[in-house]
Order: C-alpha cells, then sequence, then structure tokens
C-alpha cells in the first residue's frame, strides 16, 4: 500500500496493545475527530449483527461522529444484551477522557465470534489510546485493526485543490461484503469482516456523503470476495472534518471515494487469507450490470472456479458451468473467455489450437484479468476474486488454535 | 451401498470400455426396456445445457422412452452444434441395433466439458453394447457412469406388493443439484455432474411418475451439496416398464423414490470429492419450509463452516453468521445449534461451560447431525453437506491432469 501517507486535517489517531491478542500486538485504535464531523456508514446486512455494529448504526444516522474505537481480537458477536452493554462501557470510558458525548463514539470489532469483550483490558488501555493521540499515527491505527491480514492497508488521494481523503481497513478472511445503509431486511448477499475508516478534510453535506460513500462502496468493497462469507461485523464509515475549508461535489467525492475504497478492496482480495492469485474478473454484454454483478459473484464464489485458479488449470468449462447458474439468462453460443488476453472460448466453444501452456503461465501471475463476455447487451460489471488451494485451508480449518 | 439388488422386470443392462477413458475402465452403459416404458426425467436449469441434455429433454417429454446410453470421460458440454449431432449419431446407432425408434434414446454424458464427443469410439462400442445387455448387468451399468466416485451407488427398495425399483446414480464433485422439468427460464440454484437412472416395474400413470419423481428429488439431490457447483449434464430419469402389473399410487411411489433418491444423494454427498465428513443439517424453527431450505443451503455452501469442518472446529459462531446471511428473517436471540445432540448455542449465544473435546470427538465421524434452530416456526428442512479439506484441493486444483 501507499506509504507515507499524510492524514487529513482535523483528525488524531492512537494505538495500543490491550492484550487482547495473544502475541501482544497493537490491537486497540482510537481516531478522532477535533470536532463532530459528519459522517456516513455502511454495515453489514446479516442479521446476526455484532453489539458494536447496533451501536454504530444507532450512533451514525443523525450524521455526526466524533471518535471511532476499534479493536482486533474478539468480534463482540453473539454475545447478547451482554455484549452490548460492555460495548457501550468502552465508548463510554474513550468519550469521558475525551471530553466528549458518548453517542458520539463508534465502537468496531473484528475477531472470533461468540466469546465476550475483555471490557477491562480495553478499559485499562483507553487513557493510554487518548494520550497517544496524534496526526501521525494513522498507520498504527490501521495496524491495531488487523487479524489474519498479512499487511495494514491504508490508501489515499487528493481530493479538490487542497483536501485529501484517506482510508484504512482490515479483511483477509470473511469476505465479501456487500454493505447497506443499516435496515432491518435482510440481504440475500454475502458479506464479510472486513472495517474500513474514511477520513477527509474536505467540507461535505450529510447527504452527499452518504450517496458518494454508497456508490464507491457498490465499485469497490461490494465487488470483491475471497471466500463468499459474510461477518456478522462489516463495517465502513466515512467522516468528513471540513477543516480543508474546500466544499467539493458529489461527483467529485464518489470519484475520490471509489479510487480509495477500491485499492482497499483489492488490497484485501490480494491479502485473501491463504490466496496466491487475485484475479479482476470483468463481465459484459448482458441486458443490465445487475445481471452482470450477479453472473460475476457466482463464478467469483464457485469453488470449482476457484480450485482452478489454484491449480492454474485453464478448465474453462468450470467458467461457464458456473457462469450459466447465476439465474440470469444469455446464450451460450455467444461467450466469450478471456484470460490475460488470451481466447479461450468463443462462439461457446472451446478455441481450436488453443496453447495451453501460455494460458497457464498467465494464470501463474499473482494478478490477471479474465473476461468474461456473455452477449451483446451493455451490462458489465467488474469484480475482485480469489483462488482457493491449500493454504486457504491450512487457515481456515482451525483457525481458533 | 445396498449389493445384490435385483433389476425390476422388463430392463436390461450392459457396459463396456469404449476407450474414453485413459485407464480402459468401463466408460459406457446402456439400459434397455423391452418395450416403450412410461418416463418422467428433471434436467439441470444451467442456462449453459450439455448437448445430452438438449436431446434428452426434447425426447421425454412425449412421456416415453425405452433405452439410455450414458457414457463418462466426456460431458459434450459446449461444443456446440457439433456435439448435438455426435451425440444424436451415438444414439441413432444404439436404435439401430436394437430395431427400435431413435427418439426412444436418451443420451447422457459426464466428463469434462469442453471436449469433442469421441463418437466413433462410442460407434465401434455399440455392437457389444447390445450383445452383453442382461437383466443382471445393472452394476455394470453403474460402473460405467462412474467419473471421479469411489465407489458406485445403486440402491433399491419393493414397491407395492410385487413391485420393485431399483436407482444407479454417479457424482462425487460438481454437486449441487436443484433439478427441474425442462424450461428455457434459469434457476438461481446450484447444481451438479449428477446422473441417477431410476427403473420400476410398477404400472405407473405418465403425471403420477412425473409428481412423484419431483417431490422425491426435492427431498434428496436437491436438498445435497458438495460443493454448490452445477453441472450442465445433470439429468433424473425414471422408467417404468409396467411388467410387474401392479398398479402403484402417487404415495406410495413418491414413498419408494424418496427412499432410493435419498439414499443415492446421501452416498454421493459421503463420496463427496476429497471429503471426510457428512453432516446432516436439520434447519428448523422458521416461517416456512422454504426458508429453512433457503438457510440450509447457504449454511452448506459456507467456506468457513466447511473448512470448520473439516478441522473439526467448534467455532460455532461460523454457522450462525452463514445462517444470517441467507437472506431470511430471524430473531438472532432464539437460535439453537447443536451437533450430535450436544448444545452449543442457546438464546443465540455460547452455552457456558461446553465441553469443546466432546464436541469435537463428535465431528470427528464420517456422518453427524447438526440441528439449526432459528425460532418457533414450523419451517423446517433437511440437507446433506461436507466439508472441505485439503483432499477436496487436491482433487480438484487439478482435475484434467
Amino acid at each position: 500500500m501507499t506509504q507515507g501517507l499524510l492524514a487529513p486535517l482535523g483528525f488524531r489517531f492512537s494505538a495500543t496493545s490491550a492484550k487482547l491478542r495473544k502475541d501482544g500486538r497493537v490491537d486497540l485504535g482510537l481516531a478522532v475527530a477535533d470536532a463532530p464531523a459528519t459522517v456516513a456508514a455502511l454495515y453489514t446486512k446479516n442479521v446476526v449483527k455484532a453489539a458494536p455494529v447496533l451501536i454504530s448504526a444507532a450512533r451514525t444516522q443523525d450524521g455526526f461522529a466524533q471518535a471511532i474505537l476499534a479493536n482486533c481480537g474478539c468480534a463482540n458477536a453473539c454475545t447478547g444484551e451482554e455484549g452490548v452493554v460492555a460495548a457501550r462501557s468502552t465508548t463510554r470510558s474513550v468519550a469521558e477522557a475525551l471530553g466528549i458525548d458518548e453517542a458520539l463514539v463508534l465502537p468496531a470489532s473484528t475477531g472470533v465470534i461468540g466469546t465476550p469483550l475483555p471490557k477491562d483490558k480495553i478499559l485499562a488501555a483507553v487513557p493510554e489510546l487518548v494520550t497517544r493521540l496524534s496526526a501521525e499515527a494513522h498507520e498504527d491505527f490501521a495496524q491495531a485493526i488487523c487479524t489474519t491480514d498479512r499487511w495494514k492497508k491504508v490508501a489515499g488521494c487528493a481530493l479538490g485543490s487542497r483536501s485529501r481523503l484517506l482510508g484504512i481497513a482490515k479483511g483477509a478472511g470473511m469476505i465479501h461484503p456487500e454493505l447497506g445503509y443499516f435496515a432491518p431486511e435482510p440481504s440475500t448477499g454475502l458479506h464479510a469482516t472486513m472495517l474500513a475508516f474514511l477520513f477527509t478534510d474536505a467540507v461535505v453535506s450529510q447527504e452527499i456523503l452518504k450517496r458518494a460513500l454508497e456508490a464507491a462502496v457498490e465499485e469497490s468493497f461490494n465487488a470483491a470476495s475471497v471466500d463468499g462469507d459474510t461477518s456478522t461485523n462489516d463495517t465502513v464509515v466515512v467522516m468528513a472534518s471540513g477543516k480543508s475549508g474546500e466544499e467539493v461535489g458529489q461527483a467529485e467525492l464518489t470519484r475520490a471515494l471509489t479510487v480509495v475504497c477500491t485499492e482497499l478492496a483489492e488490497s484485501m482480495v490480494r491479502d485473501g487469507e491463504g490466496s496466491e492469485h487475485l484475479a479482476e474478473l470483468l463481465v459484459s454484454g448482458l441486458g443490465s450490470d445487475a445481471e452482470a454483478r450477479q453472473v460475476a459473484k457466482t463464478v467469483a464464489t464457485s469453488l470449482l472456479v476457484k480450485t482452478a485458479m489454484a491449480g492454474k488449470d485453464p478448465n474453462w468449462g468450470r467458467w461457464l458451468g458456473a457462469a450459466g447458474r447465476a439465474g440470469v439468462v444469455f446464450e451460450p453460443s455467444q461467450v466469450e473467455l478471456r484470460i490475460e488476453g488470451i481466447t479461450l472460448v468463443r462462439g461457446g466453444m472451446g478455441v481450436p489450437g488453443l496453447d495451453e501452456a501460455k494460458v497457464k503461465v498467465a494464470m501463474m501471475q499473482p494478478r490477471y484479468r479474465v473476461e468474461l463476455v456473455l452477449g451483446q447487451g451493455p451490462g458489465h460489471a467488474r469484480y475482485f476474486m480469489t483462488d482457493l488451494g491449500h493454504a486457504y485451508v491450512n487457515v481456515n480449518a482451525d483457525y481458533r488454535s
């Protein structure tokens, strides 16, 4: 990821070890705005929602927030009313130390489901967290939310002429986000334990922030999958401090958020538990973008496609078979499939004399492009997916031990 | 599987090696009724349908068939018009050798997608296939359709007072059938390369045969998953010769078909590529059976659940997380989860003092039961699922080599 990024004006960060992790690494992070910031947030649509999601969703509804308290080591999910009480006590402690309203502090957690939040450890670490706050510590904050991540995920870009956007995320497993504004109805989508926090110093209205975030997430986190599994804790929050004094419009903000969120999403997928390859899957030629997205998701979560990727096996029938079961109508005789520009399928059939060795070489790359053309329609979608090999099984067959 | 089953009256079987497989094992099978039999059939709803599916679907629409020609080693899928012509030529050859109408011969294929059907090899083997036909060779036929199967799949039961039902199937990977009567519209379901052929000597009307098959498949093949992937070739055919002279009703026939299809489906899942454990998943307490089925499917195809099974890891949060993303509303605080009768979750939270070692022992068994209770409603479903460990990756990361 980009190194040496400056944080936007008006935010401070810190991290410490609250001993939530056995290895003593930093595991608790705090991000604070100098004053209440404009906020928009998207949360997991999983019916089973973690306590911090329930609390943060309620607290971001009025469009303002000032601090984010994030921990790894415990998801605080399936912990009942006690979990909510525990999370509230930690945010109350932060609010008191900062001298702000508790309702402005958003909790976020990631880790194992079903164990009680070690709130006493967190409460004991809050004074140090607050003391350590600095405008330069955003990379420490990024480190504090990592779980099985192999690297911390930070991305940023310029916004307007003198504003900045910074994004910090974590996620490597349970990655298939399909975030939405908090609503009681369930989604049929898949999700992941991913946390992403975005900070800008631009002046932005709540409505524009909300719309821009939704659009950016749709093209990035919601178009990325490691394992097709949805977390109880997925959270994306964007805070705007307004400290640059520069007002930005919706198009400009959407573009910047999409760039940063896409970089973070791609980093998550590249870091996908045990994965060795990232495929940028481009599905096109369908009647609508929604249909293309549906096919892309189905292909991206197909075990047979993912294991063929792990084996560098140009077994294109698996890609077509997965596309065909997505619930979207297309004419099989029009299908084309290309990997890194090499055409494997044309007119729904294998290309005669295909140089499979050349395809295998393309599939050995850590990142390659797969194009699936399913007709002549305008609908298209981009999706980030990974392979599934032995390393994935190593990480997941006994995650807790 | 049950050994020494007698075939129903009025059918003969044979098998031979047409050298479609490199190892010289039998790879081509023929089943023939003495006269045109009443038939019902269900096929994959995958948009990408193999040539034999297109042909057989057309030929079973009138409710009569007399022979099934099935091969492994080549799926004859994504082979275009040439694939259809090739499959027709093989059934024409069988029809001529038997002296029957070609439209009464159903082709079925399983194997790699995208390679042309070696029709000359099949044509050369037809005379021997016809010569070898016998009422006792149904197990040879069962062997001829095996691909990655570790054992052949045959099951049977009595029907009425003097009729019989025999089922023969294959399937170990690309197993997540959701078969339906042939229709142009796609399904959002998942499928598998599974072939199942059922034979009875009872007297059955076309309408009863059709309804009974649909009901039986819904509870068996359509409630089983190995890898969540859908084949281009899935086919289930039932033929009734009427040779026992005994008429059976819909309830009786549905019961028998459900027993045999469930035994075959469970055998497929137990034989799931690289799988070591079969879980019988029982989801209950929802508003409808359809909702329970939806949750069961989502849990059964969750990578995190399947890898936890492989690791014998009682990480129950993964089961709840998967249930929560199924798109079905339930109250998390009412959830219960039991494995082999041991309660892991009650009231949506982990049971205090759970003896995890005891759960691990239960999860070491080749077959165990998982009960997921999601409320007080009447909706319930049963589903057969497998674990996903290193052996699955071994089989699938380079299937063709």
